[in-house]
């Protein structure tokens, strides 16, 4: 858990800087200099789309503002939500006049913060909705699924909500396809080895050498149970059967797969997770469609990974598979 | 450095399974099942690009198969050269009639096995052309450069030698074009943490806590030296002088930027070094064009980072740019 970085209170300052230098289609804006919006102008009559979270998970949530995806991000300091000038500005920014989509993580502080956000830009009459994602089935049982948390599955609602845009649909349709992703979406972790936020010199949780814990949350929140590390084919079965006692699939259904990487945990490690995830569906006659293996919600140097499986109708596959552009997912 | 992996004599198979599985465009092919070729089916009246290596880099060396890439990639152990035989069925998999060019890093087992591979197909009369990738400055001195190791520039000259494929052009003038690639690109790694091969236990080199190694390459070969951490600004600062030392830029160059990151060193940080890279480039007067940053060559869970820099002319960047898609590098 070394870190290649300089003071750390410049470290998200720096991030972001490094951010748009690399990728032009991108900009920093608002007051605080903590939003990161399209450079392109704004298309007229499309509903815009805001996310916001901590920073710390790279490419989430910054790294997914395109054409077809997010249309502007507040984010915050690492693993602390946006402030509430941060989420206005980032709401001013994606408006079009048609409305935006407030589309986050469902954590108390981006919660709160957006809802402020919404009350004060309701006063200059730009209408929102908000869509929270709560993918997380280790973090809250069925029945209180509305207190899950918000993990990677989150970026399939940000293709399929920006595709939908896209088509100059309303902000109700927007929405309406942005909560209906999230119902179809679920998703957990492993853990295998833990972070250091910059300004701290210990790690984020401890865990012994031969431990894994499954279903713990992206911050190192407390998952389900610690056990000896066991096979990649052993640990997916396990993930996906925690996935499947929420979301039940039946042959002929179709899902797309991410298996994600939190950081640490080699691409090989990924396609290995990966192949006996599909293995596993295809054994029960689920068909993957555009699945996705990467870093692509991460919290820094974390080992580890998570599976999320977005359960498909003709409607989410098609805005799933149209085209769309940002730095770290392109479709078409 | 915990594996989410199953027994290790599996690990370079099931890897290459998942990684097919998830990129459709991507096929196992040949005797071995060792070789990585593009699913469809070759362009008639086009040189073949082949390329090989050992495993535990990904996206290196299979995951650059692709439409004005590489055609075929033959790969080896995790750290060790692809087999005759995986090298004989890559070329073959990659001809179209029009000769193969053999593009590679420079390490011993790797050149020895596809000279032995393209003198058994020059029985079949297939034409082979060799570029040997040998970026990396800190493996050799400039009176010495033709012993430097390839590293993760290697794959500017895939994207350059691909896009100059795609036009059709002949053998020689395919590998005219990746041998300046190769001649224009230099490259440092720095290392922070070790990795662990999956059938070791220990890990591959041993490093204090508090301590960097700069010019280490990517199996863990000695560097120039050895100091306490030092911040990303003075850390990447390091690295460009050690390449400009040994391809002098002035202002009104213009360059290609890959800030790489090694396997466990966040998104973040590389963007933290890379905008200081980028600064310090442009205060030479140096325009950066199509930067890459993200994990394009790793070494599995090693922490650190290289920074690659292509110096441009007019040839060059046309190819750099051209279009061309594989799994993990898209251009336009």
């Amino acid at each position: 858990m070394k870190k290649l970085i300089n003071a750390p209170e410049n470290y998200v300052t720096e991030m972001l800087e490094g951010l748009v230098a690399c990728h032009p289609s991108l900009t920093i804006c608002g007051d605080s200099q903590r939003v990161v919006r399209r450079s392109a102008e704004n298309t007229p009559g499309k509903v815009g789309i805001v996310s916001g979270g901590g920073s710390g998970h790279l490419p989430l949530f910054t790294g997914y503002v395109g054409q077809g995806f997010i249309d502007a991000c507040a984010i915050g300091n690492v693993f602390e939500g946006p402030a509430i000038d941060s989420c206005v500005d980032a709401i001013n920014a994606a408006d079009s006049g048609q409305g935006v989509l407030l589309l986050f993580g469902n954590y108390g502080g981006d919660r709160m913060n957006f809802e402020m956000a919404s009350e004060l830009v309701a006063m200059d009459d730009i209408v929102t909705a908000t869509v929270l994602g709560n993918d997380d089935v280790a973090s809250a049982s069925p029945e209180e699924a509305s207190k899950r948390r918000g993990v990677a599955g989150l970026i399939y609602a940000y293709k399929i909500a920006g595709a939908k845009a896209e088509q100059l649909a309303t902000l109700e349709e927007v929405a309406r396809v942005a909560q209906k992703a999230v119902d179809a979406t679920r998703s957990i972790g492993i853990a295998l080895a833990p972070c250091r936020l910059p300004s701290s010199t210990e790690p984020n949780f401890q865990i012994h050498d031969n431990e894994m814990e499954m279903g713990m949350g992206i911050h190192g929140e407390p998952g389900l149970w610690r056990s000896e590390l066991k096979s990649a084919d052993e640990t997916v079965a396990e993930m996906l059967n925690l996935i499947l006692a929420d979301l039940p699939l039946a042959a002929g259904d179709r899902v797309s797969v991410l298996l994600n990487g939190l950081g640490a945990t080699p691409l090989e490690e990924l396609f290995i997770l990966f192949r006996r995830a599909n293995q596993l569906l295809a054994d029960r006659g689920v068909e993957v469609v555009a699945p996705i293996v990467g870093n692509m919600a991460t919290s820094m140097e974390m080992a580890g990974a998570s599976l999320s499986i977005l359960k498909l109708d003709d409607e989410l596959e098609a805005l799933l598979t149209a085209p769309g552009v940002c730095p770290f997912w392109r479709v078409g």
